[in-house]
């Protein structure tokens, strides 16, 4: 076992509160929420980055891409979402375990 | 012709910096960059946000994200970047066709 703290949630070793889950992937509540609505979208295949990714995993991506729609209505999100997907050091990714921010459930600011 | 400012991009119709495009999509900088590096990576099919994609998208959104990390090597963010899709209002969507903003050139804050 990996010292990879999403490979731990998704083992079910370390709890997290999941709203929704399948054969690809897990969805749940980042524990540091910046919106009313923070959920992390995250593979259960261990993957560094967006850099790791190649054409093996385009049935991952369009997978997880096309679910964010299906969750934030899921979540109420009628209004609208934002999704950040953070990549290497300078980017502001902290876990190396691809993972897809979506965030809602109030007016999301400007860059 | 529609009045969406990205389809008239698309066209030619509005000049636009491009530094990539293919059969499927257009990359160009945006006018307003928030980083040194602030792209939008958009297809070439009008589609008004995320929330419009369906399973027929597959192979274009998986292309589209695939395609970011090829871009940002590229340009030459070795250090990391940031990908944001806005969907609907709330989430900040100001142009309603599909956009992808990928960010970098400077290390990114926290959200």
């Amino acid at each position: 076992m990996s010292d990879c703290l999403f490979c731990k949630i998704i083992a079910g070793e370390i709890p997290s509160d999941q709203v929704y889950q399948d054969e690809q992937v897990i969805v749940f509540k980042d524990i540091n929420p910046s919106a009313p609505v923070h959920l992390l979208v995250v593979p259960r295949l261990h993957i560094d980055s967006l850099n790791d990714m190649d054409d093996t995993h385009s049935e991952l991506i369009s997978h997880m891409m096309l679910l964010l729609p299906k969750i934030a209505k899921e979540q109420g999100l009628t209004g609208g979402f934002r999704t950040i997907l953070n990549t290497g050091t300078e980017g502001g990714q902290l876990v190396f375990h691809l993972h897809i921010h979506l965030l809602g459930g109030k007016q999301l600011p400007g860059f």
